[in-house]
């Protein structure tokens, strides 16, 4: 096992995954890496420091949290708070930005070729990579 | 809320999901609960215990485990044996029997509209519903 980012792996994402130990094998906030596919879907592990960007997906995008609290602050509707074991459908074209007051550890659902910043591209737009 | 299981619920399953709440709020095993829906996937929280059956599908199902372990044998290579934070993705048409010798609490990602007995139709054949 290498400590860096690697391609999509032999097995094509579909062996067992240790979610914690993945958490573990990079350092990165906002910079989701990939740990499985299935069905056109890719499940991505994301650090959460401080705040997001404002953006959108055309796509609903799911949250789920592991480690830490993320605020979901949503621009049409009450905050979301959730904590780990909590999860989250934000609603395609619902305009939206994460924050998370100390390191939060999530996963991420959704169809593959998401890219993070949605509508809003800008430095915080990642490349996101298998790990 | 009721301690029974619900229809859609009426943010169309898009609230917030505190995991093991959910979990509390049934007994049933072999009998997946539908707790979110997104871009025509659902999340099913399973409490697993004993030998399911052999079946297959034809789209991939993933396993992600909350409490307690579970054996993914397949038919065609070796088992997989999964623990809390562990995730796995059954490949469509792959025969598989999931095992959990003591109760496991899982969640099922998959398409909507997966029957969880797949390709073996039976006793254990469940009519998923919301929690």
């Amino acid at each position: 096992m290498t400590e860096h980012p690697q391609a999509v792996p032999a097995d094509g994402g579909r062996g067992p995954v240790h979610i914690a130990q993945k958490f573990g094998r990079f350092t990165e906030h906002w910079s989701p890496k990939i740990i499985a596919e299935a069905n056109g879907w890719q499940f991505k592990l994301v650090k959460a420091s401080g705040e997001f960007v404002w953006h959108q997906h055309e796509i609903d995008e799911v949250f789920l949290v592991f480690a830490g609290n993320v605020t979901i602050q949503l621009r049409d509707a009450e905050d979301v708070a959730l904590g780990p074991g909590q999860l989250f459908v934000v609603p395609r074209n619902t305009e939206h930005c994460p924050y998370a007051p100390e390191e939060c550890h999530l996963m991420l659902l959704e169809p593959a070729g998401v890219v993070n910043t949605g509508s809003a591209p800008g430095e915080l737009t990642a490349v996101d990579e298998w790990i």
